[in-house]
C-alpha cells in the first residue's frame, strides 16, 4: 500500500474516536479540538514530509520485512546509514514543527522491540519476534503512526511495584488467558496517544527482579481499544490554546506544545498476536538500555539540536529586531547558544558512527551508549541555560507583551504598535510575533520538559558510573605505572 | 487618617474605573476581573498585614513628615534599623503571597525621590523637595498605594531617545504650560498598574546627555489620569487565570502571578506641583544608581529569598510526596538551594548593615551599592538553577498533569486519584496542588523574570566593573608591590 | 610587656631550636632555612604591623584580662567590632604577605577554646576556663605566637577513630598522671609550626562519640617540646625556594607558600595545667561547629579576600602589560573576578553584622554560622575559576616564561628582554615578575590550597543541610498554605 | 631505512648540541641534564612503541611518499582512518607517558604545510609542495623528528607586527638571498625543542594583512642551526627535578612535565629548498583554521582524553586508599570526570568521522572544524574542574605531603609511614607516590596549560562565531516561518 496523504492520515484518526479528557470534559472530535489538532497537525507534517520529492531520502526506507518504501517512521535501523538519517529526520521535523514529533518514541520502541524479541527469542526458544514482525508488517503496509507507552504512574518513588499499596501503579498483567492477557495501570507522561492509531507498550522504566514477572510486558494495541481511557495534561498554554481567537496568537500557531496524557488501561485485553513480552525480567534491563540508547540520540540530542536551531534563529532575529546584534556580550551569548548545539550535535555523530548490530544477527543497528549519554546531559545541562540566554537577549517583553489581538482593537492599536516597536525597519507585529515565538521555549514548560522528558539527567549521571566502571580499573592501572606503583 | 482596612482599599480601588485592557478587551471592573483581581488580593494583603498586630512593627512605621502611623510602604527610610525593616517585610510579603507584590516599585520610588530632591535643591536651588514631600504626605495621609513606572519603551536599543525615528519612544514633555506640562510616551513592563492610586513617574533607565533635557522627567499622577491607557501582558498564565472555572485549579490560587501592563500617556497634563524633576539631566544617572541599590535590595534580594523560601518548600515537600526525601542527590539538590538562597540573603544583610544616609542631611538611608549589586546577581544566575533543581525532584508531570477539574469528572476521577498518587500517606489531590504550585514557578515565566527584572544580569556586570573601577589601581599596586615591581 | 619588635620576635624565635625535617634533612636553624624563613617574615610582618601606627588600632585590642594594650592575634573577640577588626586585620595582611598568616588558626583556637572552656566550666563544674585564661594571659603579656594543629592523620577515612588498625591515626591520650597526660598521635596539614612558640591542639574534626573520650582532647605546649618532631612539605614550590640563587626569580620573594608541617606527638606530655579539654566528646561537636564558624569567616572569607584583591590587581596588571585592557572580553573577566571577591566580602559582612555571644556570658563573639558557610562555598567555587581568568589574561608565558636569572646571563639576557617585552612602556623585567607572581597563584598548589584548606565545600554543603533541616519545615508550611493544602 | 630504535634516537640527539639556556645556565648535555632528559624520554618513548608489535598498527603507517612502512609521528593521513588512528595514537601516548608528546605540534606542522603547500601550488603556480614533499621524504627515510613552532612573542597584544616597536617581535623575513633567506625573531612555548632534529616552522597564530607579507613564512630547519638559541621555562617543577636526588620523588618519575623553551632565530639562514611559504599572506588565515582543526583534534582532545584517563584514574585509587570510595558523593564526582572524558572523546570521534580532504585533490584528510572546536573547548572547561575534583578527593595532602626522601630518613621515616597511611590495606609509599602523581595534575602549572595550550577558549569562542556566521541566516529563517512571520 502506499503512503498515506496527511488528508488520508486526518481521515484515519478521526474515526478512532477514543475517550480522551481534558480540563474535566469529553473531547468529542480529536482532529477538530484545539488541544488535539496541533499534535495531529505535526503528525500530518510527517506525512506531508514523506511525500515530498526533497525530503523522501530521509523521510522513507526500505521494509527489510518487505522490501517496499516505507515511511522511516516505521522502519528499524539496519545500518550506520540509517541510524544517521533518523537523527537527520528528527533535525528536520524539530525545524519544522518547534514541539514534540509525537512519533518518536513509537519509532524507538519498534527498534527496540524488534532486537529484544530477537534476543528473547535466541535465547529463551520464544515467538516474539516473529509475532512482532507480524505487527510490524502490517503498520508499514497501512502506513500506520504508533507511540510508545512508558513511564508508569509509580507511586512512592521509594518503592518497588509489589510494595506499592496499589498493585495497579505499575501497569501489570491481571489475568492471562487462552487468547490474551488482560492488563491493569496506567502510563503517564505520553505526547499525542490521540494522534496515533496504535501504542506499542513498554516494560516499566526500572530493572524487574524476580517476582516482578508480571510487570515485564510488551505488547501493541489500537488507540482506544476498549477499556482504554485518556486524560490530558492542562496547564496555561493548553488554556491559551483553548481560548486563542485566533491561533496567530499562539507562540507556535500550528503545532504549538503537544499535549500529553495519562493512557489508562482498565483491564484492557490483549490477544497473543499482540504480546512481545511477558515475564521475562531479565529482558527488562536489556530493554532499558537500549531504549535509553536510541532515545538518548533522538528525543535528547538530534530533537534538541533541531530546537536549539530554532532558538538560536529567534534569538537573533530578537537582537536585530531590538538593535543589538553586534553588541560584544550578544555575540558571546549567541557562540554559547552555538556551543551547547554543536556540543550534543557532536556527541550524537559520534554514537551512530560507532553504532553496532545489537544484539549481533538481529539486524537491528543502536548508536553507542556513552555518546548518546553525552548528548543528552550536554542536552540537560546546557539549554534551559540557553533559553535564558535567548530570554536575555529578547527581554522582558517576552513575559510581558499583551496579545496580538490588541492590534485589531481600535482603542488599543496605535498605542502597541507605536510601544513594542524595535528598530524602525521591522514592523510591531513580526516583533510580536518573534517575542510570542520565543515566549513559547523560554517562559513556559520547555525548560523542564528539556530537562526531565524521558530521563532526568540523575538518572543518566548513575548509568554513566555503572557503564564506565569496568573502564575505571584500567585507568587505575595506568596512573599507577606512571607513579611507579607495583601492584 | 488611619490604616485602611483591605475593603477600604478595593472600594477605593474600583471607584478609579482606568482604561485597562486584554487580549483586546476593555476590562470593566478591575476588583472583579479575573486577571486584575489578584493583584488587587496582593495589595489588600498589605492592608490586611499592616493591621495585623503580629507584624505591625513590620508593615507600618512612623512618619518623618507627620509623626503618624503610617504604613510602611509609604515610608522613607531613614536609618539602617528602617533599611532592615524594609528588607523584612518584603521577604514576608513574598511568603504570602508568592508573586509580585505591586508596591515595591513605588515604594523605592518614594525612596529615590526623596532623596533626589533634596539632592536637587540643594544643588540647584529648585524647590522640587517641598513639593514631593506635599505628595508624599497626602500618600500617607490616606494611605494610598502607588507605583513606579520606569522602563521606556526604546524602541531601536542601539539608539538614544532622540535619535530614534519615534520620539516618544522615551516618555517626554512636549509642552511646558504655566500651570504643568504636557507629557508623551509608554512606560512597560509595570506590574499592577490597575491596583495602585498614583503612580510615581520615574526617568528613563538610561543616563541622559545634553539636549535630552525633556526626557528627564519625573512626576506623580492619578491612575487613569486623562489621556492614560493601560494594555495588559496577555500570556498563557493569563488565559488558563481567565478560563479557570475554579481558582483551585491554578498554581497559586489567591494572587497567581500578577499582571503588568504597558502605561501609555498620550498628552496627559500634570500640574507643576506633581512635577519632581524636569530637565535636570545631571541628576538622571545619580538616580539611577540610587534606585538600582534600593531595587537590588528589596525586589532582588529580600523578594526573591522569601520565593526561595516557597521553592524550597514545595521542592522539599514533593520529594516527601514522591518518597525520595532521603536519596542522596535529592538532599544535595536541597543543599544546593538553600546555598543561592542564603547567599542572596547574606549579600542583602551586608547591603543593609553598610547602608549610609545618602545625600548626607538628606535623611534618607541606601544600602550598600556593591554589596545589593553581588546579591542581585546570585539570584539571577541561581535562581533558575533551584527552579530547575525543583522540577527535578518534582518530576514530569510538574508539566504533564491534568487539570484538577478530573478529580470531579465522574468518568475521571477514579483514574486519576489512582495513578497520579504517590506516597500512600498523602491524597492525590494535595499532591495536584502542590505540583501545580510548582508548576508556577518552574514551568512558566518566573525563570525568566527572575533573570530579568527590573536590570538584567548584564547591566549589573557593566555597573560592578565600574564601581570597581577605581579601586583596581589600589589593587595593581598592591600586587606589584609584593612582585617587586617598583613604579 | 611591650609589644614585641620584628627583630626580637625572630630572635624569641631561633632559640626554640625544634626539630624539623624537610626533604630528608634536619632543619638546623629554622630563622636561616629557606624554606622556613619565609613563614617566619610573614609572622614578623605582623608584629612590625602591631607597631606601625597606622594600623594600630586594626592590629592591636585592649585585652579583657589584663585591660593591657595587646596583639589582636592574642584577642578574643568580644563585640561585634572585635569581629569586624578581625576580618579586615586578615584582609590586611592577605594584601600585604600573599600567602597564609601562620597565626590566623591559632588565633582562632584561642576564640573557640574561650568559649568552650567556658561552656564546659558552666555544664559540668570543671575548671578549664580558668586554667585557659591563665594561658592566654601567659600568651598575651610575653606577645607570643601560637598555631592551632588540628587535623589529625585520619588513616582510613571510612572508619572511625577506634576501628583504625593504628589507634594512633587521631591524636589521643595514652596515659593519664597525676601531674598531666601523655599523648600520642600527628596533626597534619600545620602551616608555620617553627614560627610559632605555642600550639594551642584542638580536638579532632569528626564529632565523637561514647568510647572516644580519649580523643576529645585540647591542650597548649610548647613548639618543639619533648617528643616531638616536624615533617615539613616537598613539593615544586619548596624545591625552587631552596635552589633559588635570588629571592627576586620566586613568585612572592619575601613571604612565598609558607611550608606547612606533620606535627608529630610521639608520647609528649603535657601538664594538666595546659590541658584545656580531655575526655568532654560531647562538647567536640559544638567546638567543631564554633571552629567553623570563625575559620569560614577569617580564613576562607576575609583571607581570600584579600587573596583576591592581590589576583585581579595582577591580572589587571597584566592586561595592561599585554595591551589588551580595553577588550570587552577582558573587561568581563576582570569582572567576574570582582564579583567571587565581593561575593564573599558581602557574606563576611554579613556574618560579623548577624555575630553573636556564643555562650551568653562568656564574652566570646562569634559570627553567624550560615553567612560564613556561604562566604566560604562562594571562595572554594568561585576563587579557583578566577585563577583561570587571571591566567586567561596572563598568557601562557605564566607557565613557560624563564627564571629572572637570564636578565643576568649574557648570553641570553638580550633575547629574554627582547622577546618577553609586552607593550612599549613596560620594562621586560617588570613583565617578568608580574607574571612570575601570577605563576605563584594559578600554576601552583594555590587552586587546591584555596579549594581544600580547612574543611573541603563538600563537608561545607552537609553542615548547610544540617543547619537548614529546622527550618525546612517552615518552608514546607509556607508552601502548603499558599498552594492551599490543608494538613 | 628502518624505524629508529630509542637508542638510536638519543644517540642522535645527543649528536646535535644546540645552545640551550635553562635557570642563567647552559645545558651542556640535554641527554643528561634532569630538565631536558624527560622530554627526551618521551620522544624515546614514541620510538619504542612504534616497535613493539602490540601497538605497531597505530604507530606506524605507510608512506603515501615512498610507500614504505614509516612512524605515524611522520605521516600525513590520508583517510579517516588515519584520522582515527592519529587520535587513537595520541591517547595511547598521554596515557603512556602522562605529560606533552613532544612530537605533537611537528606531526601537525606536517599535515598542515602538506595541505597549505598543495594548495599554494594549484593557486599560485609555486613549487613549494614539491620542496616540501622532498623535505618530508628526508624525514620519513631518517625516522626524525621536528617540532612545528608558532607562536610569536607577540609584544603589544593590541598591535599588529609592524605597529610593534620592534618589528622582530613577529619571525620575519630580514633578507631575501638568490640561495635562501635570513630570518629574524623568536617562537615561545615549544615544548622539547632539544629532543627534536629539526623545526618545522608556521607562520603567526593572527591573519596577516596585505603589507605584512615578510611575516608569512614557514621553513624547516636543523635545531641547533646557525643563530639559533633556545632559553628553557623555568618553575617550581622544573626546580623540583633539578635538585631530586632520586626520580621517584617526583610525580610523573621518568617524563615529568617537559620543558618548553623560547626558540631564538637571530638573523638564521634558510635555504630555498627548505621554504614552504614566503610572503603568501592570503593563505595565513587558510593555515590557521587547519592547523586549529589538527590542533584542537590532536592536543585538545585526544592527548587530554588519555590525561583524563590517568586523572580519573589517580583520583579513583586515592578514594580507595583513602577509604571512600563508595561515597555518594565521591560516585557523583568521579561520574563528573568521565562525563568530561567521555563529552570531549565523542567529539573528537565526531570529528574524525566528519573528516574531509582538504583541498580536493592533496590526498590530505582534516577532521571537522566545528566538532574539533566543540572538543577543545569540552577539555578547556571541564577539565579544570576535574583536576579540583580529583583534589577534593585526594584531600589536602596533595599539597602538604613531604618528600618520599622521608621514608629512608631513620629519624622521621617511622612517623611519616604511620601517619600518612590510609587504608590498612596500601603501603604508606604507595599512597604518597599516588599523591604525588596527582600533585602534578593538580597542584602544579597543568590547569592552567590545559586552559590555555596552543589556543585560549576565548580564541575559540571568536572561531566558533565566525564558522556558525553563515547558518545563522538559516536559523532565523526556520523560527521566521514557524513564528508566522512572513519576509
Amino acid at each position: 500500500m502506499a503512503l498515506k496523504t496527511p488528508e488520508q492520515y486526518i481521515d484515519s484518526i478521526r474515526e478512532i474516536k477514543p475517550r480522551v479528557f481534558i480540563a474535566g470534559k469529553r473531547i468529542e472530535d480529536v482532529t477538530q479540538h484545539a488541544n488535539t489538532r496541533n499534535g495531529i497537525n505535526v503528525v500530518a507534517k510527517t506525512y506531508e514530509l514523506a511525500l515530498n520529492p526533497k525530503y523522501q531520502e530521509l523521510l522513507t526506507a526500505t521494509s527489510h520485512l518487505t522490501g517496499e518504501k516505507i515511511s522511516r517512521w516505521c522502519h528499524v535501523p539496519g545500518s550506520i546509514d540509517d541510524l544517521d538519517k533518523r537523527r537527520w529526520m528528527n533535525v528536520l521535523m524539530s525545524q519544522k514543527v518547534g514541539t514534540c514529533h509525537v512519533r518518536c518514541v513509537g519509532t524507538e520502541a519498534i527498534q527496540v522491540m524488534a532486537s529484544a524479541t530477537y534476543a528473547m527469542d535466541q535465547k529463551l526458544g520464544t515467538e516474539y519476534n516473529k509475532r512482532f514482525n507480524n505487527f510490524l508488517r502490517f503498520m508499514q503496509e497501512n502506513d500506520l503512526t504508533c507511540n510508545g507507552p512508558q513511564t508508569d504512574a509509580k507511586g512512592d518513588r521509594g518503592k518497588r511495584p509489589l510494595d506499592q499499596e496499589d498493585p495497579d501503579l505499575y501497569l501489570h498483567v491481571v489475568e492471562k488467558r487462552s487468547d490474551g492477557i488482560i492488563v491493569r495501570g496506567a502510563k503517564l507522561h505520553q505526547e499525542g496517544n490521540f494522534a496515533c492509531h496504535y501504542h506499542l507498550v513498554s516494560p516499566p522504566l526500572v530493572p524487574l527482579r524476580k517476582g516482578e514477572e508480571d510487570y515485564a510486558l510488551s505488547f501493541a494495541i489500537p488507540v482506544g481499544a476498549k477499556g482504554m481511557t485518556y486524560v490530558c495534561q492542562d496547564g496555561p498554554m493548553e488554556s491559551e490554546r483553548r481560548v486563542a481567537e485566533d491561533i496567530h496568537n499562539l507562540g507556535n500557531p500550528l503545532y504549538g506544545s503537544s499535549v500529553s496524557s495519562m493512557t489508562i488501561f482498565d483491564d484492557v485485553f490483549v490477544p497473543w498476536e499482540n504480546v512481545f513480552m511477558c515475564g521475562e525480567i531479565e529482558f527488562s534491563r536489556e530493554y532499558l538500555d537500549r531504549f535509553s540508547q536510541v532515545h538518548n540520540l533522538v528525543c535528547r540530542s538530534a530533537c534538541k539540536v533541531g530546537f536549539m536551531d530554532l532558538i538560536i534563529g529567534a534569538a537573533q532575529t530578537m537582537a536585530e529586531y531590538n538593535g543589538i546584534a553586534r553588541a560584544s556580550h550578544v555575540v558571546d551569548k549567541i557562540t554559547e547558544m552555538i556551543r551547547v548545539r554543536e556540543t550534543t550535535h557532536a556527541c550524537a555523530t559520534a554514537a551512530i558512527m560507532l553504532g553496532k548490530e545489537d544484539p549481533p544477527g538481529s539486524g537491528v543497528y543502536f548508536p553507542d551508549f556513552m555518546s548518546t549519554l553525552m548528548g543528552s546531559l550536554n542536552t540537560q545541562y546546557g539549554l534551559p541555560q540557553a533559553a535564558l540566554l535567548a530570554a536575555d537577549i529578547a527581554g522582558g517583553a517576552v513575559v510581558t507583551m499583551p496579545s496580538e489581538l490588541e492590534l485589531k482593537n481600535p482603542e488599543t492599536s496605535q498605542y502597541v504598535k507605536k510601544y513594542l516597536k524595535g528598530v524602525a525597519s521591522v514592523s510591531t507585529e513580526d516583533r510580536m510575533r518573534m517575542l510570542k515565538f520565543l515566549q513559547h521555549w523560554v517562559a513556559g514548560p520547555q525548560g523542564v520538559r528539556m530537562w526531565h522528558g524521558g530521563v532526568p539527567p540523575q538518572a543518566h549521571r548513575l548509568t554513566v558510573y555503572r557503564e564506565a566502571l569496568a573502564g575505571l580499573e584500567e585507568k587505575k592501572k595506568l596512573a599507577k605505572e606512571l607513579a611507579g606503583i607495583k601492584e
